[in-house]
């Protein structure tokens, strides 16, 4: 199976991304420069119309969101790092979990630099930027408190859900977060920037455009 | 097995109720009037700390998004009428569907009158409110254009989808959003309104609080 892979650095791609270094998948990685607004130029945009990374190319099927290309992930190497649970219920927590993070820590983060989505008038745009430390915040205080179970997303067990929060903690610093209020997630970070999948994509990401 | 369910009337409650009722699941109804702000009780965030709805209770345990209580209501009626493809590839393209509509096109719609989940400055909410019929127009001509293969999302197989997204098409008055731009979604909304499952959310929801 052909797997091309599209995403951008210091996106949410990187979830994707080290979903497939952890469960061993060969694909071949295709680096955006969003600096440059590559990811809407008109032929990127013939594969996503969205002009958004992540997208998956499998065998000319194009795949896009990332709740969805991490599921996909998990399901082609069922045995592999990331296996999904059989329970319908245990599923749904997993799919809850990125729900969350896709509608609305994504979105939160998504005000401070992006806007433009919503909004055009300037002095609206300033006052959105300035309250992203604060609804951040929001959104790690109930991961804090209420999502994470330690020492991963759901437990003892490592998921998909992993390598999605990870890709947002790598936010932390620019949204203005300071991870030392949420001890749990702090440890989390720590040992998630020692796996071998996120050196990796880091490793991949830099000097690729 | 009991499940609860958590909604609200005009709320996004609706996809996950339309499902229930296709799927022809039983389940309690619990209807939060959130003009009086039930949703942000403190009994109710013991269920929902994010103090949103729906929530569902299945034997004790709370699931929350839309997107994980869908393909859960699938997964219980695994030969009923939402019953989700086996093809990894194609399952993917549903959640990929219903990703879309959390993470991007709810999102536009919350701008409305939820502004102030990222910013309390009035001129800046004034300016988010005005420009929803512009974002929801960009969202549903994405969908019209792309993704809608019609009669229903996914062509000619009814699925989960088709709840979720009929539940957007009803905040489209509010939202100023003109239908008749849009002609598949015309003509998907008119015979939604038709089924079953859809008065009878409604014929359940009216007078309920």
């Amino acid at each position: 199976m052909t797997i091309e892979f599209y995403t951008a650095p210091k996106s949410v791609g990187l979830a994707s991304h080290v979903a497939l270094l952890e469960n061993k998948l060969d694909f071949d990685l295709r680096v955006l420069d969003t600096t440059k607004q590559q990811q809407t130029s008109s032929e990127y945009k013939k594969i996503n119309p969205k002009a958004r990374v992540p997208s998956m190319i499998i065998e000319g099927t194009v795949l896009t969101e990332t709740p969805a290309i991490l599921v996909y992930i998990a399901q082609m190497a069922p045995d592999g790092m990331l296996a999904l649970p059989a329970d319908p219920l245990e599923f749904a927590q997993i799919q809850s979990f990125n729900s969350y993070l896709c509608s609305t820590v994504h979105v939160a983060h998504a005000h401070r630099h992006r806007g433009k989505r919503w909004v055009d008038d300037e002095h609206a745009l300033k006052a959105l930027t300035a309250n992203v430390p604060k609804t951040m915040a929001l959104c790690m205080k109930m991961i804090e408190d209420h999502f994470f179970h330690g020492p991963w997303v759901l437990g003892d067990t490592f998921s998909i859900c992993d390598c999605y929060l990870f890709a947002i903690t790598e936010w932390f610093e620019s949204d203005g977060v300071d991870i030392s209020h949420y001890p749990k997630l702090e440890r989390y970070r720590d040992t998630m920037l020692q796996r071998d999948s996120v050196q990796s994509a880091f490793s991949a990401l830099e000097g690729s455009i």
